[in-house]
């Protein structure tokens, strides 16, 4: 046994739901953690805040400060600048439309350098390095959440083109389609996205449709459908609920499958809420449904479940912190 | 002016109606081509043989004999082994099921070195070396024609991934929609591949839809309805062929815009037989209907027509000559 004292890291995964925060040691495992609900009102501020304490109660729990890590990421949803750390049009958060110096503003708070990242980008990343894509060179991340999001590595590098790659959930599968939560028509999301389900659950709810999603949801004191509201239905043979998600994994087979046909990657890994609830059986479905679309079908992609859970985002961030340009992210934090 | 002799290189661009042969100096200006139709019975060798021909008449006009080439290259449709310069399942040329050593073949026939690739490949990278797609590192280059074929370029370098990448005219657009020629539904190919749009048109026809289409194939002396032919239909303002290349181009802008959005690359180059012939007023219309599906749609990839043309198959194969293993080509051929 060493008596060095262990390189811990931090990181922290921003979802429009919930803040999930960890601390790993030198192997990644995962040695303390800390979740809360991200807020839904006030500012960029208020939600840096919540961040920050969770990630002090994560570091606490691995009996340490925060002031004592090696360094932190975040994986963050809208428009990442990483070069300076800031994130601006994260729409799905509090007052973020503008652009908030979210890395500069944790390093402060936190007295450890932060390094800020894509959401979906770090996820994929862990999943590649540490999770169920370690098998391969080239795969897509399918993050099955709130919405549809995608991460795409080849050649073992995340494909970033001008900035904007992966946006895998607005492929359009129904040319003339449903309306998507981003305005277009027949995007992948708009039958497949937590949000876009909801709002056509609500709607088919008011017009007659028999369905409990909304009783089972008011009984776990929640205000909107999340993938355990989602899950509950499903188990109680809910038939709304059990429609819904038909549809949604039609749609995630047709448009998965259209991204396969174009790169022809090793693997695809389905993560998100969604996606890591339902597990291995809907991975399977999933694949199923992708099938007929595949053109080359005697050779489909492997399917996993993304390998690292619901802490993935949080882990991939703490990747994030060990590999993204330490030198500056630490003269950042004054180090 | 050099007294040395020119370095002479040839390409054949190996189609399911034509074969396209070319000689190119050292800056791959055509100084020599030859265009035959492909034999619609026989076999491989026969294919071959006037392959070889046609490339022998290239040669002439250049100056020379195909013996005289520092080598030359094939694109082909099917499974091409590039590394055996064999091909196999090229399913639109007549007895090509199985595998057929095109290369070894053309080599001894030619008396010069053969490489052979993939007809789409060599099509997209001699756009980006020599063509519109110089300017990028990242584009997709859609061969519009009797199919709708994909070329992936990232980071300057052609993604195959594991080899099958690119079949762009299988992404599925309208999920449960057309049937594709390739028996599945909803493809871009089933409403854009000209082999679908005939197939489409003549049941039209059949079912008392007015059109001249087939007046004007018949007067051109032709049995299936080319690029051409649309072309004078279009003109003309034929109702039925206007229909349906309204039709190709909506689902050529739900695709491509698809494709965009999970790679967000520079740009897209649109060639192919269709999308040569119709030129940059239907690019134009194509990068329109790309405009409702873009998820970054403030930011669309850079459009172009394929600036080598009816010749960029066959100058890409060229490429390929002087790119691709020179050593065991060489070897092949006994030199």
């Amino acid at each position: 046994m060493s008596p060095r004292k262990p390189v811990l890291r931090g990181g922290i995964d921003l979802g429009g739901t919930k803040i999930q925060a960890v601390v790993v040691d030198g192997k990644w495992n995962v040695v303390g953690s800390s979740r809360r609900p991200t807020p839904t009102s006030g500012g960029p501020e208020d939600v840096a805040e919540q961040m920050s304490e969770a990630l002090k109660d994560a570091a606490g729990e691995a009996g340490t400060e925060s002031g004592g890590l090696r360094g932190a990421g975040v994986g963050s949803p809208g428009d990442v600048d990483t070069e300076a750390g800031t994130v601006s049009q994260a729409r799905n958060l509090p007052g973020w439309a503008g652009r908030f110096e979210l890395g500069p503003w944790l390093s402060d708070a936190l007295g450890t350098a932060v390094s800020v990242g894509n959401d979906v980008g770090v996820a994929t990343e862990a999943e590649l390095k540490l999770g169920a894509g370690r098998p391969y060179d080239s795969l897509i991340g399918v993050f099955w959440g709130t919405g549809v999001g995608g991460g795409i590595i080849l050649n073992s590098e995340h494909w970033l083109g001008r900035g904007a790659a992966g946006e895998i959930g607005h492929m359009v599968v129904k040319t003339g389609g449903a309306r998507c939560t981003c305005g277009r028509r027949g995007c992948m999301e708009a039958y497949a996205g937590r949000a876009a389900m909801e709002i056509k659950a609500r709607k088919k709810h008011e017009g007659g449709a028999k369905t409990d999603l909304f009783k089972i949801m008011e009984k776990h004191g929640r205000d909107r459908l999340t993938s355990g509201i989602w899950g509950r239905a499903l188990k109680a043979k809910d038939p709304l609920a059990t429609k819904l998600i038909d549809r949604a994994i039609e749609a995630l087979g047709a448009g998965i499958a259209s991204a396969v046909n174009l790169l022809d990657v090793e693997a695809v890994i389905i993560g998100g809420g969604l996606g890591v609830r339902f597990g291995e059986p809907y991975a399977k479905r999933i694949a199923k449904a992708m099938k007929p679309h595949l053109f080359t079908d005697d050779n489909p992609p492997a399917m996993h479940v993304a390998a690292l859970g619901d802490f993935g985002g949080a882990i991939g961030a703490a990747l994030l912190s060990a590999n993204h340009r330490p030198d500056t992210a630490a003269k950042r934090a004054g180090k």
